[in-house]
């Protein structure tokens, strides 16, 4: 993207793993300024030193007034509080975007107070680490991933086209558009059940033994995710309760055939079971 | 190793995966000869122009006879009809070993009707891959990798030393000795056990999305060992039924814990279960 196709006054609020990777990747599009808010002031301070950000804040004031995209990298509920204590201090015509996992609670909630000439337009980048804070971040784990938006009738045209232009520039694959109820299911299948899926992996292990000396590559990857920040995916869990209970019944529903098939020592069934997984995942890349 | 050290003569059996990468990473070693029996000519003729055996045969005869050390790298009840089948053709002293995934099948079935001058030194090399084939083999898949020794009381001491110093001239990291029982119960936790629920996840999608589309890295890593052998698997997971059967008992109950706590939108326990997971799982590298 040419330097001039970005010329925005960013501010980027949560300097964690996420919010530290969009500033490093929006520093190379060279916008007007990218600033940035955080509790953290050491954080804010090697961010300033890194040069990835202009200015830093510890408290949500005039920062905020000049700007005109903001990036909210914080968890659901503190990103639906951040909106609202702040309605004062966007500008008119601002867009805020947002990073969550969940998008029906977040959406419904920050429209139901956002007035009309400020504009919330939800996104969930599909990347991450399995360790969190700003010292993981890094402008390469959006390249290649997934970035989802979820539009509702109040969007403005250009502003979802600038949040698919962002998503593209900093690297992003697939940018896919969803409504909220559409996300929150399909997510529950594809994030929230894996997650917890290799948690329950993880937890079953009550030997004392050393098992990292029996494994091999499938245990490591089946719960590489199970080293997880416990308060943002227990939010991310019972705010999309409803759809992940339901796919976690429908998982249970597979290992019970699955295991039938095990007790009986049914080769035939087995190997068919084996093979539909097999086809479906040689599908994904 | 000096090659001085590794002055045999090998023959490997079944040059698929892990039969084909013994042979590349043995090479390195500089033993007498390595030869080798397959079905498949095509694969016996490409290993020889590769130069990484001296010698392949579509038939087990004259081959073994002079054979110091036989690798089989076929399925368990393959490898338990390969000796069977070839009990005149081994000679005095030689040393068998096997890579099978479950061992006590294995084990005391060969060691029943094996002679006593022949000696089989049960192995397992936790190394693999989700492809199958000569195609996929590598002398890397053993680098850092786990393998695993199951001796019996008829073993010579001297053989199993020298199946643990071929382990690890080939790359292996840890070699760890376990009974067959041991064997056996562990690896239907730290193997068999998230190839069920890998397979399970990957059937759990019931929709014609393209779900590739709405994935991290989370569905990719829990997913990636669904894309299985499904023959070899089939028999895996029934040669350790029992073993298999109880883990994933002990895994649903870990599943409908969560489940609850989700329902119940309890964020403390369920903190307190992703914490635990966490604790695990950073304790495995």
């Amino acid at each position: 993207m040419d330097e001039c196709d970005f010329r925005f006054n960013i501010v980027i609020v949560g300097l964690g793993l996420i919010g530290g990777s969009y500033a490093m990747a929006l520093r190379q599009l060279r916008p007007v300024q990218i600033n940035a808010i955080d509790m953290d002031k050491k954080v804010l301070h090697t961010a300033f030193e890194m040069g990835i950000i202009d200015k830093g804040c510890d408290n949500s004031g005039d920062i905020l007034k000049e700007a005109d995209l903001i990036i909210i990298a914080l968890y659901p509920e503190e990103t639906i509080r951040f909106v609202r204590n702040n309605i004062m201090n966007f500008k008119k015509g601002a867009v805020i975007t947002d990073s969550c996992g969940v998008k029906i609670e977040v959406v419904e909630k920050i429209n139901s107070f956002l007035p009309q000439e400020i504009d919330f337009v939800a996104g969930h980048p599909m990347a991450g680490k399995e360790s969190k804070g700003f010292q993981q971040a890094s402008k390469d784990i959006f390249k290649d991933a997934n970035y989802i938006i979820t539009p509702t009738k109040r969007n403005k045209k250009e502003n979802i086209a600038l949040i698919e232009k962002m998503a593209k520039a900093i690297g992003c694959k697939n940018v896919v558009y969803l409504t909220p109820e559409e996300h929150d299911k399909i997510i529950s299948f594809t994030s929230h059940l894996p997650h917890v899926i290799a948690v329950s992996l993880m937890n079953s292990n009550i030997t004392e033994n050393d098992i990292g000396l029996f494994t091999g590559g499938s245990f490591k990857d089946v719960t590489r995710v199970a080293a997880i920040n416990s308060t943002l995916w227990s939010e991310l869990f019972t705010l999309n309760s409803k759809n992940l209970i339901d796919e976690i019944e429908s998982f249970e529903k597979g290992i019970k055939e699955i295991k039938k098939a095990i007790e009986l020592e049914d080769r035939e069934t087995l190997t068919d079971i084996l093979k539909s997984a097999s086809i479906k995942r040689r599908k994904i890349l």
